[in-house]
């Protein structure tokens, strides 16, 4: 599932922005590679939660993460203000993969991109449920 | 030096927004206590990089942090998105003290606010030098 | 309530060792200063855990923070083990204070040091509670 | 590349241990999976650190990030002690992929494993070098 080029931000659908921060960068002077699945979860799941998708404190499902990847293109460091484009790849029955792409400034091409699968689970036994059919329509569109 | 009471926006003098992240929260469903230096690194060194008063990568002189501290208001949870505040206190003759606040979204009272003790070393030796001439100027304009 | 020399390891009552992160380091090659937080968060909640006066899980109250400082005297960086001691220096009706110092491998005196307020509050509403007998006279314990 | 079962403690030949700490665990009450990284950084650049294979103050090279991926099989949280194991699975002219696997406690089945993949580049320009003899001769013992 991992990228060999970068996208542009044509192949996604949706973005927010995130600003970075000084502890982002490592002793490298860049971004550390951990950092951007931080905004993986941050792009994913502030969209859920925006579209009434996910309650993290009270909903009775969350959505747990069960694998993420990421491809590394260009470097990333402080203070540069990242979009965060993304998409669903995949829509099973409990699960959802996204797509991520990390875009630096005004860049067309992904610094980074990575995918992110999501399992909806019941919040107390955390067993796989059926994503509901209002969820489905809403997760739907992001699909291009 | 540690404040009672919230101050609010009136009391700082240069503002950066920080946009905050699934990951701030903790157990607790609220930014952990260690994010909000994580945002007053961000708020000073941003600063002091697009002032020219710091060059993380080859500037001769960095500001190393030697004393930090917190009080903690309100709470503050993803996705908020933070005005961080920031003064000069006291200015030295190698070190600076900054208060820096956070606000939440529209909120006028700070949620938490900080001090943070710089001192200006050489990058090689991390011995105390002088702050120069032309920072000293730039610095004494965030002193209110 | 901020230390201007390090105290040694007889200052302290219980230690807990803490192993470093490759990105604990931050551009300046050592541990950057909000890191040492979260090795007091550490620290203390891990020992509260241990000694069955937190579970952070399902217990009716649970410990917030209020306030914290730390004064950094000299340099960590992975791969450093660390020794983290605490002790309590005030206990009062509904909050703890205590002191964490950080050591280095063997070294006996602290590489920084600070201080981390609790309250005790309700789960739920988030108000403080009276700390109660059976946890006070634990943490009376961690008093030197 | 990804795993779909857990590997055993003797698919890895080296092993480092690692301790939690109280903010790897998100608002769902385990490791947040951006810390998985943290704890592969760690791991790798660790052993590369001991092996004399890495000196990311001075030495000429360095290794950076090229694509990471993560499989979790089963939940991690603090105050869990983590072994990790890391094995070589390619040594190219320039790139070393590894796989790291991470085990709670005693348990012989990885919690998480994943995919690191290295390029060997010049500190100054980051373009990919060969790596030497030296340093190949080390990697290779990795390989099972």
């Amino acid at each position: 599932m991992v990228k060999q080029t970068p996208s542009t931000r044509d192949d996604y659908c949706v973005f927010s922005t995130i600003t970075t921060r000084w502890f982002d960068n490592d002793v490298y002077g860049h971004m550390n590679n951990t950092v951007h699945y931080q905004l993986f979860d941050t792009a994913v799941n502030g969209y859920l939660m925006e579209q009434g998708l996910l309650d993290f404190k009270s909903g009775p499902t969350v959505f747990l993460v069960v694998e993420t990847g990421c491809k590394y293109f260009s470097e990333i460091s402080f203070p540069d203000v990242i979009s965060a484009g993304i998409k669903v790849i995949k829509l099973g029955t409990s699960s959802v993969v996204y797509e991520v792409g990390l875009f630096r400034g005004d860049a067309d091409e992904a610094s980074a991109e990575g995918h992110f699968v999501h399992v909806n689970v019941d919040r107390e036994t955390r067993q796989p449920l059926v994503i509901n059919e209002a969820s489905r329509k809403k997760l739907n569109l992001l699909i291009q």
